[in-house]
């Protein structure tokens, strides 16, 4: 499989990690043999068709920040999008940077591939939360597949969770904590009696939370998952410009303490159902399997027959994403093959 | 796709149920268009080539308890073994009582069926307990597909979520509480004071134990479901001689309230690690998302690079067990598919 990677950050280079330490047995048990004929970031792209030396490539950006620094003699200063114009591939995996004003760069790297009828395998929140049904479109249009599970949970496979509760029934609403920032916060408050302030301090200290931590307590970044999953899970053709947002900002201390003594606390929750989408903070009972600690997410799906589905489990992390997209890489070769009749 | 179906108890019923209720929701979202040509209880079998009528069926069960006696004219005196020697079908639903000792009646109709290259579903753990690795290879050897989402966690899809945690990662631990007869006596038993025999006794005036509650109270329940998921999921071959089981009747509320004091309770719980499988009451933190209440299951799937995932529903239910066999119903569709090339 000739993957070109457009993004070498935290969650690129845990996966360029994983293809060298786990290819035997990706190979073996999935018939997973990735070859990445190009890696670029910002500065420039490495392509070699045989594979790139994925360990130079780590050790150059590790070393001096930047690929074209770590390696000027083999680094073409190619832009990510000539490069995807000139290149034979089979998948894009686009890791670029989350950016929710306009999608870019990625939204122009993942429509260019879909286009071309190449398949997509994409971690970056921004080109979904702005136009995923019309990419999906795109996808299905062009014969190709358009996989982004670790943009929602991190590693928990809640996408795919939420599709399997659907066959053969019906989700009618979900509800979720889909950002560990907030949990986080929202937890050292009513667990540590923190006010919002101090809670949001610690948790940058502790480097869950951005210097500018805007797209995480204002609910951007929850809406944006909400917007994935009403789309994947529900089949809702919808953008962010279809959610109703608030954030944790107003949330003191006093509200948590006298809700706790009720067995109630507060979390930020974003919810689909007949009202649309909707991200803000709402009562969870303490003993309602979706009310989890520190900074795990959870999701519960309701069906009109099972009753309640709830999924557990860290949200983000590097090494975490990189096995979402390493399991989106083998639906993708799964897809591949069956317009081979394999 | 042409069905048998051999046991019309609470989950057959249920199924039958779906299939005239959901008919149209089924066709048009999965494809799947279920001709039910014979139904089997004790007393005989209903045979219809072009499809049995479900709704008197149900009628005739619902109002004189057994087929033959609702419908004496139309009911043949077939044993069930006869009926898949007999007919053309494509798959076997085999929703007759678990039995461990010998996994009778069902092992005899999953045996049978699975050596001809039929697929089969089955909600019955008597059978998979006792030779599940000897019917996934007879499964295989004959083309056939053998499904049983609905044995483990009712309609909750625990089985496949699983898998889908080990693609492209390793699933190194799992721990489950995997019977909600169980969780319901610890819960009262710890929430409301019981001692065990009167939270025994008031599950079994709620409908939630039977009258010889040994199955669940000794173990053996977890055990069968521990054995599926070992199978299953971690690829291991094993059967229920080769889980270690103990259950909970020795628990006591005296203990349950001094762990509580510590942030602690005790739960029953089924355990596959490299000790092998165990069922036993075990200390649980209060704040575990498996530290789930009242009749809830839940299972923590420890991965090698995602951490944790818990899964959290009801698990179990004539309904929810019904909408299980649904989805392995639309999982045999794609395998038949796939085999004519779609």
């Amino acid at each position: 499989m000739r993957i070109v990677m457009v993004g070498f950050g935290v969650v690129g280079r845990a996966l360029a990690e994983r293809f060298i330490a786990d290819q035997n047995y990706l190979a073996s048990n999935f018939g997973l043999k990735p070859r990445v004929v190009a890696v670029a970031d910002t500065s420039g792209a490495l392509v070699n068709e045989r594979g790139v030396d994925l360990k130079k490539a780590l050790d150059a950006k590790r070393r001096l920040g930047s690929l074209a620094k770590g390696m000027p003699d083999e680094v073409k200063p190619l832009s990510s999008s000539e490069l995807l114009d000139e290149l034979d591939y089979d998948v894009l995996v686009e890791t670029t940077p989350t950016n929710i004003v306009d999608g870019e760069p990625g939204l122009t790297h993942v429509k260019k591939a879909l286009s071309m009828g190449k398949s997509v395998v994409t971690t970056n929140k921004g080109p979904l939360a702005i136009a995923l049904p019309a990419l999906l479109e795109l996808a299905e249009r062009n014969g190709a597949l358009l996989r982004f599970s670790g943009t929602v949970g991190g590693g928990t496979p809640i996408l795919d969770f939420g599709r399997m509760c659907l066959s053969g029934d019906r989700v009618v609403k979900v509800e979720g904590i889909l950002n560990g920032t907030t949990n986080y916060i929202l937890t050292r408050m009513y667990k540590g009696g923190l006010s919002f302030e101090e809670a949001l301090k610690e948790a940058q200290d502790a480097g869950y939370a951005e210097r500018d931590p805007t797209m995480d307590v204002e609910g951007y970044d929850t809406a944006c998952k909400l917007v994935i999953i009403a789309n994947y899970v529900m089949g809702l053709k919808v953008t962010l410009r279809d959610v109703r947002i608030k954030g944790i900002r107003d949330v003191t201390y006093d509200v948590l303490k006298r809700l706790g003594e009720s067995g109630k606390t507060i979390k930020l929750l974003g919810v689909i159902d007949g009202e649309g989408l909707v991200v803000e903070p709402r009562e969870v009972s303490l003993t309602d399997p979706l009310c989890v600690w520190g900074t795990l997410n959870a999701v519960t799906f309701h069906t009109e027959h099972l009753g309640s589905e709830t999924i557990v489990g860290k949200g983000a992390g590097g090494i975490e994403t990189a096995i979402a997209v390493i399991r989106d890489l083998i639906a993708v070769k799964r897809f591949l093959m069956r317009g081979l009749g394999g």
